[in-house]
């Protein structure tokens, strides 16, 4: 373009953000409302939280549900091969890459109405917000509602997202739970298992990803911030750690005599504890699954099989923190008469947002009026699939208490529309 | 007895002493042997151990075989309401009470065969060695096997013993397990349920109660002494502990905003141990049983279950070491920010060993030239029943680096045959 016409673009720019329209609160409520009714338990309410596991029935009648919303933003929906719901809104260049932007409506069993639901509800509502506003954006838009973002079925996460990213193994096809095959669970949400590759998209197909999501943490809320400017979805390091001891009598065995696995376990709990929160940042680490055998109150404990995980943006820096654990473990099982095997389970890397999307999103939330923080997500996302492919940000809102993946998951009504409004916002700047 | 009687008396007691004979150690590791089979695993051998669980087929076939020695050795056995085996030898003086010995036969799924299974094959070896002599004893000599010692079936430990002693329920007849009721498998080993009362013995019915047992701790084999004189059993004290925390996302939740029901769980398991262990003494305490919830490698804990379990001659001592524990679980929940309920389970009264018996056990190890050491017992025996009624004594051998209740479980030969010759003189010398 020349100087002309750059000019002339930044004209038409600052008049169509002067005159940029909000979406529609009550609307986008209520939606996420009649949406929460597709996985509700029995005689509930809303604040009953929502089971809404892929490939349920629930989740089918929840699709169809948005689907009709999209329809209804005079969207012409579609299901790719993986199951994700897709829909695209022309723009004035339809030779250029679209910005892509959703969430996913899958839920854990006893979840909340919001993890995955606002991002969803929202990127439909921004579409509607535009088409009111007779915008006619430089790109096309399109919206995704990811398939299975959870994993709970499968135990096969993200696979909607991964399958558009080239990140899955035909074989998952084959995985059975709940005695059925996962092909035949997308071809349940009108997915096409055979053509799976028919699902994939390519690097640069797509100007960049955007997502909106509650935080699922207490950051923002304890922070009185109303917008959080997601930096990165963080690595996670998982080990699988064994401790052997030895069973014995817990009468007969002299305190001196024993080789307690579960006091070893104890110990490197808090050890895991200590070496993460030693030092600043934002890193976690965390024990959550332990079991013990024999598990008999009258029985020293012999056998404990347990988890470590450790998150943090810098794959290093949890390099760095299980090295320090492991050198506590040796000291631990010398000090206890135990042997502690660590052993890598799995490996995410780390998706770092686009500087320049979260310089957009800042913006965004400037030009709103809204104040905002920069923070890393904890929580695996859609959005770290796209990051292979693209340029991804993220927006996260308050979850009050820290609380999600449980009925008591809330975001206020008022940052639900507030980050709407800056997804809208940052869709028109990113396509303009 | 006047004078010139007593002295009478003396001198046919050092007489006997001095002819006093020794038990069969070829025959007694034979019978052993021989007993093995009765529960063992598939294709296994001796040193494979034995799952003999109280009521089973292996069980009653063990009877029968342990029923057919006793016949061998000239003695009518009986089964009692309570399923327990007892057969009587005649004294000079049958108006006397007789000298009570015996064990069990019942073992621990994949136990050893020593267990039980030495003090009952003894006490017949002991009857017998003392038929072969010639002797006739002033009082009268009776043996027991006990019925459900171990207490795995229908977790209803020292059943027989303590139908014996009156210390049980009529409601345990009830008790169903493995869709058996109680009631009915007593009636599968001959006993009489209807009147169970009739296994009820006296306080003052029998002479004294002897009982020669494995060790099932390492004390005596470190210490590289055959013989163990029990002070007496352990007092145990049981608490059911509860951990509430909250359960979130292991990677959303800031380190200092979490409530981490297992890391609470990890710090009280070692203040347990360290409480337990900075007293001089031969106490015990145990935190064997644990479990998470919800148990997922990425959630962090929200509650953890938990057993405490302190043992000791002195119910006065774990009574104040519980105390101590108590003071540091409130440190605990306050520095985790859970909340720690912990409640008494179960407690069980300690039982000492006859001053007098354990002297005439020591002057036995003193005649038969086997050094021999005193010290509790930290498992639960029948002999703690029997104590309720009448003077008890209990002979411990060394149990090689302490393992019981596994197939590794193992007495030496050597040391089952001294632990024989013990009970037998002790027998003598009670019963003359």
């Amino acid at each position: 373009m020349n100087r002309r016409g750059f000019l002339g673009a930044l004209a038409l720019a600052r008049l169509a953000r002067a005159a940029s329209p909000r979406v529609n609160a009550a609307r986008l409520r209520q939606r996420l409302e009649a949406l929460s009714v597709f996985g509700r338990p029995a005689g509930g309410t809303f604040a009953d939280g929502v089971s809404r596991v892929a490939y349920s029935d629930s989740d089918v009648a929840g699709r169809r549900y948005a689907m009709s919303l999209m329809e209804a933003a005079g969207l012409k929906p579609r299901i790719d091969a993986a199951g994700n719901i897709v829909a695209r809104r022309a723009g004035a260049d339809n030779s250029l890459p679209a910005v892509l932007f959703g969430s996913h409506i899958d839920s854990v069993p006893n979840g909340g109405n919001f993890d995955g639901d606002l991002g969803s509800m929202a990127a439909i509502e921004v579409i509607q917000t535009i088409n009111a506003a007779g915008i006619v954006t430089r790109r096309p838009l399109e919206i995704v509602i990811w398939s299975n973002e959870e994993g709970v079925a499968f135990d096969n996460g993200l696979y909607g997202s991964r399958a558009a990213a080239g990140d899955f193994a035909a074989a998952e096809l084959e995985i059975v739970w709940n005695g059925v095959k996962q092909a035949d669970a997308i071809r349940k949400l009108g997915g096409n298992p055979e053509h799976i590759a028919d699902a994939l998209r390519t690097p640069g197909s797509f100007h960049c990803y955007l997502e909106l999501h509650i935080e699922q943490g207490g950051t923002l809320d304890k922070a009185g911030v109303p917008i959080g400017v997601v930096e990165g979805i963080v690595a996670i390091d998982r080990y699988d750690v064994e401790i052997h001891g030895f069973a014995n009598h817990a009468g007969t065995t002299p305190m001196p005599d024993r080789r307690d696995a579960l006091l070893a376990a104890s110990h490197l709990t808090i050890a895991v504890n200590e070496v993460v929160r030693r030092q600043p940042g934002r890193q976690v680490g965390t024990v959550g699954q332990l079991s013990v055998t024999p598990n008999a109150a009258n029985v020293v404990p012999g056998l404990v099989r347990m988890t470590i995980e450790l998150r943090d943006l810098s794959a290093g820096k949890i390099a760095g923190l299980a090295e320090e654990i492991r050198i506590r473990a040796k000291a631990i099982a010398a000090q206890t008469g135990t042997e502690i095997a660590i052993r890598p389970a799995a490996h995410h890397d780390s998706a770092l947002a686009s500087p320049e999307i979260q310089k957009s999103i800042e913006a965004a939330c400037a030009r709103l009026g809204l104040r905002s923080m920069r923070l890393p997500s904890g929580a695996g996302h859609d959005a770290q699939m796209m990051a292979k492919l693209g340029p991804m940000g993220m927006i996260f809102v308050p979850s009050v208490d820290g609380i999600s993946h449980a009925p008591k998951e809330l975001s206020r009504w008022e940052d639900c529309a507030n980050g709407a409004n800056v997804l809208l916002e940052t869709v028109l700047e990113r396509a303009s």
